[in-house]
């Protein structure tokens, strides 16, 4: 019943489903919407667990294996013939009264890489699409703790710690419906592992800006955590002379012009104070305490390195000259992970042979792909994000560029799955 | 039964009863303690109203004839010979966690002078004892809702106007056991008191700093409240470049800066920035909107008008530099008062005839006495604040300096019954 002719014809590339690819995105968007057109799938809660059920229905549905691991990742795979895997995916989490693709975009579009390359002789390497769980940090916790799991980076302690509403990870886990007692049980094999790609929304202005359809991301950056308590003298605000105050809040607010200014002189990448608490905090008392919550983002930990130094060096003559006491706190620091030359060489190639336009630029947001990028080579492609906003309703991307981000991971998986060493040295330049 | 040589002889000149004084604020202390030694007796509420309860008996105790108007000020009374009436008095409530001697002090110590005068021949003046009601603005109220109410400034508007907890003025008053029906009754007859003073710690640092005991008050303060609503863009912390940014943040940074450098160029007393809210207040986003609440003290209203114009000359370049908006809202102005120039040479005279160190200085904050003082003749007493600390727990005044004040209140309150119209002329100088 076979035609010769056809069995041995050359396959047309294989195309993702746009369409479908937007239609689903449209309806994970209902999973924990509100009216304002934002999404709240806190991980582990019953919206994530949700979007989970609903993407796992696609999985199946294009021929993947599913499975929620024992650190509440789902996972769909087929196997290739050689034993060596390839894996893409991202998260369907998201921050409190976010956007509607910051993460579930790279995994439903792996989803249709999947059933794009279903029915398709079998491929040399397997297939893993992956909905890492957890990449947010939701209700305090450290984020990306489905990927972090696949590497082995969670232990004990961080499954026993509470989140802000005083439940553990463990808890959080087994409420969302995995095995937690398998939770070690997640990590992978990586050395079977050849490449991961994650596709995501960019979640800033360059390429929308500059109207370039794909990105070629170079490397991810990192980011040091930083929390400064200024301690001053409360005090009443009309009996207390301007030359006998301690007023942590005038200080507080030196020490923000001077972390903003730090990437002014190359030091960094960009330097934010996004949290400021302010004690007591009533309009005719003079501010006797302040606590900043900062960070500092770089794609070299050198340069991370050297701003922290930095950052002490023009703290300490603020707390001098106002009488106040500056403590700085290093919090977490996620080392900065470059992409691997060979396979950005491959998504380079790929973003080149489009017809899109594209670039080169590095994440300046954490990816859970580089957590496995430090075990696995690891690139990622970049859609724009209309205005440059994410983490807000208004995130948004348009449909054409949803779709050409999603037919680039694809080309790439089909690229990478070619070969077993991609080549480094591939010389497209955007 | 009566010696006539004990009936001619000159009465000694009246003391207050030191020991009793400090040991009757020690008492009150206890209504609404905190372990850290703070106190919480938020106006209308039930600590507020058991000190209320306290002090009306020891104004009974003292010879007075007790009252709660309309308005829940608890005012003691005696009458004199001449229909002519002198009042004194502070207030009971406190801001939450607030000190001791704030308001209960000028209240108790004008107890106690009503007390001391207990049993002497008539005055020719009557005596008011008062514990204005809400001096402390509970609850985002107002402030100085008593001592307004007996000037006939408080209207039916501000009595339909809910607190920060939803409940109305007018609820207020009624629980706190006032009749608030009969509120506008509350209003003097102001045109028969010939003067108020009003005793209080100093609030400030001067006279700890100087080691001076006792101080004539000159004026108090004017006080305008500003708010500044500064609106950027919020966007990812790590994937908007610095150039790309409308930090609403570092932006408002500046605008404390400006507020705060105001005083140094001689255009008005002292300008705080007291209360910051950021959004959305998390590390990882650049903040897009900021609300600062600020005010101007100074003892000249003409000056705070000229303020007024720098800091919207001050604001409006740091709006345009960072493409952010600044929205300033000018909000209550309480004017200042000038105290009275015949009681204050009372005062004067009395303080240098008083064996104690003192000087003249404004009041930095707010009292009652200057709602009054637009209407009577007005003057007011300091006595050190320790370390200059006010509204805190830590609020604390030697006992010896408590008891000096206490004694100054009376001799002046002796002085003024003597005279219809107190001589402004009196040359004494600190």
């Amino acid at each position: 019943m076979t035609d010769p002719a056809e069995a041995t014809a050359p396959l047309p590339a294989p195309r993702v489903d746009g369409e479908r690819l937007v239609a689903r995105l449209t309806e994970l968007r209902g999973i924990g919407a509100a009216a304002d057109g934002g999404v709240t799938r806190e991980a582990y809660g019953s919206a994530d667990v949700a979007g989970r059920d609903l993407v796992a229905g696609w999985m199946a549905e294009a021929g993947l294996a599913v499975e929620v691991d024992g650190a509440a990742n789902l996972i769909g795979r087929r196997a290739g013939t050689t034993g060596r895997w390839l894996a893409s995916g991202s998260h369907l989490d998201t921050v409190v009264d976010g956007g509607w693709l910051d993460g579930a975009y790279g995994v439903v579009a792996a989803v249709e890489v999947a059933a794009a390359l279903a029915g398709r002789p079998d491929a040399r390497h397997g297939l893993a699409v992956v909905a890492y769980a957890n990449e947010e940090g939701a209700r305090g916790t450290q984020g990306m703790a489905g990927s972090r799991a696949l590497v082995g980076q969670v232990d004990e302690e961080e499954l026993a710690t509470p989140d802000d509403d005083g439940v553990t990870l463990r808890d959080r886990i087994a409420a969302a419906g995995a095995e937690v007692a398998r939770h070690d049980d997640a990590a992978w094999d990586l050395a079977a592992f050849d490449a991961v790609v994650e596709l995501h929304i960019e979640q800033g202005p360059v390429l929308d800006a500059t109207g370039t359809t794909l990105g070629a991301v170079t490397a991810i950056t990192g980011r040091q955590a930083l929390d400064v308590e200024v301690l001053g003298a409360a005090n009443h605000a009309g009996a207390t002379p301007m030359e006998l105050r301690h007023d942590a809040l005038a200080a507080a607010a030196e020490v923000v012009l001077a972390i903003e200014a730090l990437p002014a002189t190359g030091a960094v990448r960009v330097a934010t104070v996004g949290h400021v608490t302010v004690g007591p905090n009533v309009r005719n008392v003079v501010p006797g305490r302040v606590a900043l919550s900062a960070e500092l983002r770089d794609e070299d930990a050198g340069r991370l390195d050297a701003a922290m130094a930095l950052v002490e060096a023009e703290l300490a003559p603020i707390a001098e000259k106002r009488g106040v006491a500056l403590r700085t706190s290093w919090g977490q620091r996620v080392q900065p992970t470059a992409c691997d030359p060979a396979v950005l060489a491959v998504v380079r190639r790929v973003c080149a042979e489009s017809g899109r336009t594209w670039t080169e630029l590095p994440s300046g947001a954490g990816h859970d792909a580089q957590i496995l990028g430090r075990e696995i080579p690891m690139a990622m492609v970049f859609v724009p994000s209309r205005g440059g906003l994410s983490h807000t309703p208004h995130e948004d991307t348009a449909p054409d560029d949803l779709v050409a981000g999603a037919q680039a991971l694809l080309d790439a998986i089909v690229a990478l799955d070619d070969v077993d060493q991609p080549d480094p040295t591939t010389e497209d330049r955007p």
